[in-house]
């Protein structure tokens, strides 16, 4: 059985989308943040060194970060379907698309939002605006960013995407838009964002 | 055979000791980024939508990141050596490592070189002195990051940290300078480092 640590109004919010799409049973254990201290779950520490959410347990296994679990459990549970195999094509651009959100989307949110002067020639992101046209560029002619179909990639991508579209961080192209609405209209998705709002409302 | 997209005194420079690890044999591929606008070599924008270093092409398949090329040269060259395989119980926390770098190592560094106030509660990264913490505590009885040997969790989170010593970010720790020093010893990274200045100084 797989344990998502989860608290309710956080990160861990969007897991559910990704644990449906993996479709293993899952449960979860509440982080209680609003303590003073925060109450830690059992295994909570160890799963995660900054005691973030999201993080899993999954047997003898345990980690957090969005990406990284995102890989875990599209290799483990998912291979060829949700993640290509190591020796496929696919599998270049896909790891390069599943980390984009942690390397290039978040710091590039971070330095819009803070309105820190892009420097894309220093930084690993580029810029807020170059980021987010290698993303035009890269959807030209697909529907999903690698192969076929989803993979995990576009959980990471179509979900930040979503946020950047949210709080308005910034208009999103036809393009972008047209792929964000695709990957919310998982039926993970919804079912992922339904189970969220459920596990919130239970909580008080 | 592996084609490395370098460039002079660049991040991929440290691409060599990690391709001395694979033992795979490889070649570079210049990308002059000091021409206006920047030399492009065949392949090169299609394997880095953001255009940068490093990146690799592998036969049919490319992509850019370090840490996703770390992961996809281990998964597919140094299974059960260099990554733990993805149902070993190491996967999780080697995962979680691998991507500490980009996830939360590097947008700490630039908080604090920007002298960004922390915010750990809403940071994905935590703080600086967060990050550096959690790298403490894990290394505690531990020579390596992930399981007894050297992985390619070390090689990120070991170079990082041998980044933040050189440029003063802040002071290792004993436990964190033992580390990074037994990262830096080993002959991969030695041969790497001397493979980078060799080609450095071959192009004037």
């Amino acid at each position: 059985m797989i344990t998502l640590y989860w608290a309710p109004r956080s990160r861990a919010g969007r897991m559910f989308w990704l644990l449906e799409e993996i479709g293993q049973p899952y449960e979860i254990s509440v982080v209680d943040f609003r303590s003073d201290p925060p109450v830690h779950p059992e295994g909570f520490a160890d799963a995660s060194p900054l005691r973030k959410v999201p993080a899993i347990r999954d047997g003898d296994t345990a980690l957090a970060d969005t990406a990284a679990i995102a890989l875990y459990l599209a290799d483990r549970y998912a291979p060829g379907r949700l993640a290509p195999a190591p020796d496929h094509p696919d599998r270049g651009p896909f790891l390069f698309w599943t980390f984009y959100s942690p390397s290039a989307m978040e710091p590039a949110m971070t330095e819009k939002f803070l309105q820190i002067p892009p420097n894309p020639a220093s930084y690993p992101w580029g810029s807020f605006d170059r980021m987010m046209s290698a993303i035009e560029d890269r959807l030209e002619g697909r529907d999903w960013l690698v192969g076929d179909d989803f993979t995990v990639a576009d959980y990471m991508v179509g979900g930040a995407l979503g946020f950047i579209s949210q709080f308005n961080m910034a208009k999103l192209s036809p393009r972008q838009q047209a792929y964000a609405d695709r990957c919310a209209a998982r039926p993970a998705a919804k079912a992922g964002a339904a189970r969220d709002a459920e596990e919130t409302a239970r909580l008080g």
